[in-house]
């Protein structure tokens, strides 16, 4: 790792709209994290209004201090936008009709039956030292300099586009140019429990990772993502290396690794039922919907997604879901009982192989001394088992609503891989 | 307007966590709204790591740049964190224990039953030349310096934290050090039109609006939201002057204004519910529960929501909501007579007001030519008739899922307000 000299990158976001607020900038932060897969190491964010002392001020800072400039914004038609004339200006250039870029904007608006304004037009016009990006799902070109000994880009402030542009063009472009460390990253999903917790149940194992494999631990709502990163002269080895780590890792933390890299728990759950080949259905209560919503938010959650009932009264959960009115009165709306009978009941009127149920107070009002706000209920009811779960979440009626929700899809989880108690 | 110096500020955000990526720095939008909104000029946006160059040359160039430097991160008590060191030696002071902060710092500990450790402790000390500022939430302090002809502040990294000294502590300062213009904010909140159709029926409203009056467009999912804001020497004027524009707006787009400022649509619709006494239920079928996650992620909705029947398949339409299988075998799934019979159905099953449904193909699959991916119906029953809509959305599905909800929400606020044709 010692052996790469460091290569340094300044991300540079430009526009007005962002620094009043008006606009949040999540470019800067995603090109972060994909620069840091890479091995490049962000020195420095700046973010600039629409302005040319601000904008040439931090291209002379970036220049100092980095190795590679990526930029976004600035780049539309209108003479509000000012990066691509003050690039020329910088790197003492002219701006001139580049047809490839013409006829790319020509293909952009005939696709979309709309006419090529005089302003579209300008947008095919660029600085004669770049090299011309094609942007396919926009009209403002990528720019790549190498310019001062840097390598500077521009590209579009619109998310999608600039991220197509990095995916495609520029970490490849990088990778070739700089001599990066060989990295290898691997992200343990975690759920179901905290994140000292977690630390504690692996401190020996993280104690003896060898220094070239880093842990970080990433915080999420009732969940912690470990991501290791490897670094090293060979991927194929270093992958080698951060699996053997992982099969002394497993046993320690099972219960709780539901998934790998990019897969949410919602998706870990979808691949979980097709394996099993099972489906579900839920009864909502305090959760509202929102875990229904979470499980088809996932292409493909019809296969295994029956229904739901959200029942958000009693009278509905008995006449709706068949929760007897004796239970409700002697034991209330959220209580093991009354969930123990929402799961089992809406797994038989959705014929489903698995009924989940949630009921609890989410606040900001509606606790009592023996139920505070914050209590909930969960269940699981399969062929042959109901499973239950007491919940004391917080205050927040938000965050209460997801974390049942978490916990529900936790549940199922658990049940489907056989890990429970 | 121009009698007043421009104040300006620069936000530093300071922390490896954000520079790599691990962490989005949603504090430093944050407060570039909060300073947009009282007429502070925010020109650059700063994020720098854990690192004493780079945060040394951030003060250097923020104090050229700027008359308010405010700071978040790099505050906790281990060594990783620069921030207090930083500002001691560039102010060239010392850093000496303040005992009112080590009071603030053990009482903080006492209510949470944990003891205090000497790195806790060493949170107290802070340099001498700062104003100490006490932070109720969390252990960091805040530390306000007036120093080189300047207002420096640093904040902790924590967002609740950060935002709670800046509402109580920083803004109220910053309005009584500068002359701040005086300025009134209204935003109008308007669903169901795009943004240049909004634009074209209010451009000669627009065009005259007195000078110190500005006009933005805040477009969001199905959304727009436009923003007045008045600068001048007296806010009570300024308030009748936007309320007279207003009043001038107001007929050119009434249809499509559901609230201003900081409500919510799904609060919009809590409000008109329960201003008409009104209570609804939702058959949800491409939405997946996410209408009814909206509707419950409000305080009070139980006032007026029902609940909810989510039939994902064919079957449960029939056999739990009623739906006639002849209805769906010669209409299909996706129909304006489907989705009529769903929300009569569910307004009948939950005995509410209103019944409304949605029914729809969010892809990716699962589109035919007739029916292509992006194809959603919804209706609204009430008493007396049902009204229906059919939307042509996106290939996206999560996009399609969200811009369902809110035409629902639409049709439901159209409803109520007695606005639908």
């Amino acid at each position: 790792m010692t052996n790469y000299k460091e290569v340094k990158a300044e991300i540079l976001a430009i526009g007005d709209e962002l620094l009043y607020g008006q606009i949040m900038d999540t470019n800067s932060h995603w090109i972060s994290q994909e620069l840091d897969k890479i091995g490049v190491r962000v020195v420095r964010r700046t973010t600039v209004g629409d302005n040319r002392e601000s904008i040439l001020s931090a291209f002379e800072s970036a220049e100092k201090r980095a190795d590679i400039i990526l930029m976004t914004g600035g780049l539309g038609p209108t003479n509000d936008d000012l990066t691509k004339p003050l690039l020329a200006e910088y790197f003492n250039c002219e701006i001139k009709l580049v047809p490839e870029a013409l006829e790319a904007v020509r293909i952009f608006f005939e696709r979309r039956g709309r006419e090529l304004t005089h302003l579209n037009k300008l947008q095919a016009h660029l600085p004669t030292n770049c090299t011309y990006i094609p942007n396919e799902l926009g009209t403002a070109p990528g720019m790549w300099f190498h310019e001062k000994g840097k390598i500077w880009m521009s590209m579009p402030g619109v998310p999608h586009e600039m991220k197509k542009l990095m995916t495609d063009q520029v970490i490849p472009r990088l990778k070739e140019i700089f001599p990066l460390p060989h990295i290898y990253h691997k992200v343990i999903k975690t759920v179901g429990i905290g994140e000292s917790w977690l630390a504690d149940l692996i401190k020996d194992w993280e104690a003896n990772l060898p220094p070239h494999i880093r842990l970080a631990y990433l915080p999420s709502l009732g969940q912690v993502r470990l991501r290791l990163t490897a670094f090293g002269s060979n991927t194929k080895e270093l992958e080698q290396e951060v699996e053997q780590e992982l099969k002394k890792l497993n046993p320690l933390i099972d219960k709780y690794i539901y998934g790998y890299n990019q897969e949410t728990l919602e998706e870990a759950i979808g691949r979980l039922l097709k394996l099993h080949g099972k489906n579900v259905a839920f009864a909502e209560s305090c959760s509202g919907g929102y875990i229904s919503h979470l499980v088809t938010t996932v292409p493909g959650s019809s296969d295994y997604f029956q229904g739901a009932i959200i029942p958000y009264h009693n009278e509905f959960k008995n006449n709706i879901l068949g929760v007897e009115n004796d239970v409700l009165k002697k034991f209330g709306a959220v209580s093991e009982e009354t969930v123990i009978q929402m799961a089992e009941n809406v797994r038989k009127l959705f014929r489903s192989d698995i009924g989940l149920s949630s009921s609890g107070i989410a606040g900001p009002s509606g606790g009592t001394d023996e139920k505070p706000v914050g209590t909930v209920w969960i269940a699981c009811a399969m062929e042959k088992k109901t499973l239950t779960k007491k919940l004391l979440l917080t205050q927040d009626r938000m965050l209460n609503i997801q974390l049942t929700a978490v916990a529900v899809l936790n549940l199922l989880r658990l049940c489907l891989e056989e890990k429970t108690e």
